[in-house]
């Protein structure tokens, strides 16, 4: 498959003032540096500007800022970053998904299947389902009994949605995610783990993007609750009734554990761990594999952890943070001795 | 569905106290703050007393001291959190699994299989796998050859257990698992990784809930084993040959590597790292996010890590700590000048 | 299934030296210190020297240097590590795969496979899919339109491949991996997250292991490339446009962000956090549950975390590390004060 535009159609497309040839082939999205005839590039970071007057690409999307000087082909967009993501949507292969129900899958017969509704091989929709319009479900995917699902949502293969669950409109689940599972809770008797069955459900927005094996548990008597236009990244861990505000971002291998809340428009790079119980206010950034043990009530960026270094380096220093406390008194000691 | 229990049918199966209205009808589990009509609460926490004047919910569990001085209707028990959970067995939506083999499912006929289990749709079951009692397998899910299940056990949908898997009695594993999948062993032949084949299995006791999404390694020889009693969270990666003592409990996203013994009861809440060839003692609990590099002999409470701070803030004090040990030398010489 | 070879047969096919009995019988692999009749066994690590001079396993897997003094059947080899690797190929239970499709695979027509490869039950592969000779894939695999899987590669049961991935010669992937989803690249407008859609693929080398659950996602415009001979385990999770190169060995809960590229015969350990847009050179090791911020351009070990300790201890210092540079400053006051 080859999709081709005149540089023209993008223009158009992107509402972009156009530099040089109108009629310049575009066939393909690359970068600066290894972009050449047919391709359309993009400079959205002072790091790439290096590779601006040299690129072979044919065209650029760039800032008016950066256009100055530039005599190549351009597109000229207030936000080149954001004008790239929309005309990603133009590249993209088209999915070979035709409405209907594999006649393999096993659908039940109370469940609610709009006639553009894609369901694949092997999938199981059980009693009680709803499926909004245009959805898709992948190969072998697994849908609880009751649950909804909002139009134009799609599911790759091997999702499985526990029953109960409720997606909103517009989502995209990658293979191997896992909603509505129990969360983990259990009370001790007498050194015996007595599990609390959990009665509550998972509850998804707008808009939301979740990414492969990643695990959203129902919760334990409300819902886990995940707002709209949030986008979730893979193998990250949501346990029950956390609440995750609308437009937030969770980068890989995040855990956040029971009942902590995030708030809107927050940041979680990779591999950070929020304990339970506790919130983070509107607009908090934690930096990558940070541990948060406390609520954060102003906006901000937040860091734990200790830099990287030369193991042998690192070893020393790390025996001193076994020490630190000492040091501190010794220091606090010398410094209430009489000086001249 | 609605289940409707009268307060006096509760107090018994609890074998709790009653206090107020016995014919009150409980239709549903609720917290203190969100409960109303027809919802029964608890009190198994001090920061959540504050609630308790107010709640609107219909009957609440608690303990006889909390009960002093509260009018409403009351399960009084010893326990309130164990009696939550107890009760929460009651509410939870009867699942709707019939028994018997769904037609789509390819059960190989050496198999056995007893009239009382029930096997979903897709779901493949490999020669000579033995299944317990009233097992439940559920859609899609993979028991490959000679693999074992106890009594009363459920996987959820799209479980897949590997050949020679034992899994005992009561266990419950969540959509996404994979149990017995080769550990992570290779031999380095002059820059080549060799792959050790994992010729061992993996034992899992009775009564153990395995969340979504984990994966447990088979053993290299010898197996890798799972006491009784064990509750294992979502995304934990258990490797090859660790052992985990009875009753201990495995939070979200731990990772535990090769050969490491857990001891007995012991907890590791999430994010926890333990090297590999290590041994904990029974009694031992890890705090989320640390990292445990030696064996611990002694019963209590470790951790790892730093606070988590304002990123500016943070970024000058983890300069310091590469520079920790120049600090404490510093210190000591500084404690040798003489002073008046 | 029981294999048994006589010890010269071992002898003959790792080209060892024998010590000892010729026609022992050999009939399974097992440690120094479980080891029985019947049992080869093998010395690799000072650390396992003790239980030689008391196994009771028929023979013990040595190098000379460890050979002297001991008088029982013995196989000689330069890398007993290495032989012993070696042999587990000869005790592994032969798989039952038979090669042919399963008649409950959904096979496009278009797709390409081989007399020679298996397809198991409910298998999915897309069209233009090309498979190699002796292809093994599990059930419940999906394989996405135009993907390419060399020879002798093998998908264990529920591997998920998005469309346009190439797979090399020889992989092991094992179950619940999910290869070329898309990259987590948005671009935000005004709050909102924008997706970018994945224009690129997952391009895997020959002799690749990647274990459970692993997700490797698709590049943004090129693609992410894993080099030959690289080792994955499980639970890791390797972002768009990544670059890992040959030989690497990349342990259980990685995660590795976007661009980042890894060199050739690096070895992250587990839990290991590399952040995006960074280099390792080659020959890089990182130890365990370390996180790497920039790029390292000198082969070594690196390291970063702080040791455990008593909650208690660990609370006193960790306070501190709060103050570290506070506590610089300080000592620096203290210096430039004058001595007598």
């Amino acid at each position: 498959m080859t999709t081709t535009f005149a540089l023209r159609e993008l223009a158009d497309f992107l509402k972009a003032e156009l530099q040089g040839d109108p009629e310049s082939e575009i066939r393909r999205l690359n970068t600066l540096q290894d972009g050449g005839t047919g391709d359309l590039a993009f400079l959205a970071s002072n790091a790439y500007r290096r590779y601006l007057q040299d690129t072979r690409a044919t065209a650029v999307i760039l800032s008016r800022e950066d256009a100055v000087g530039f005599t190549g082909n351009a597109l000229i967009h207030p936000n080149p970053y954001v004008a790239y993501a929309k005309v990603t949507a133009l590249f993209q292969p088209v999915s070979g998904e035709a409405a209907g129900i594999h006649p393999t899958a096993v659908v039940d017969e109370t469940a609610i299947v709009p006639a553009s509704a894609c369901i694949g091989p092997w999938a199981v929709i059980e009693s009680g389902v709803q499926l909004g319009e245009a959805v898709i479900i992948g190969a072998g995917c697994f849908i609880g009994a009751n649950s909804v699902i909002g139009d134009n949502s799609r599911l790759h293969p091997h999702v499985t949605v526990y029953q109960g669950s409720a997606i909103g409109q517009r989502a995209v689940v990658h293979s191997g995610a896992v909603l509505g599972a129990d969360g983990f809770g259990f009370a001790n008797e007498g050194g015996r783990w007595l599990k609390i069955h959990q009665l509550g459900a998972v509850e998804i927005g707008n808009d939301v993007e979740i990414g492969a094996c990643t695990t959203i548990d129902r919760g334990a008597l409300g819902n886990t609750v995940i707002g709209s236009g949030v986008i979730i990244d893979n193998l990250v861990q949501i346990a029950h009734n956390v609440r995750v505000g609308d437009g937030s971002a969770i980068a890989g291998c995040v855990g956040i554990a029971g009942s902590t809340v995030v708030g809107k428009h927050c940041v979680l790079a990779g591999g950070v761990g929020l304990v339970g119980h506790i919130e983070l206010c509107d607009g908090v950034t934690v930096t990558a594999c940070s541990m948060v043990t406390s609520s954060i009530a102003t906006p901000g960026v937040y860091s734990s952890g200790t830099p990287f270094d030369d193991n042998r380096q690192w070893k020393k220093n790390a025996i001193r943070f076994g020490q630190l406390d000492e040091i501190y008194r010794r220091l606090a000691k010398l410094e209430k001795q009489p000086t001249k």
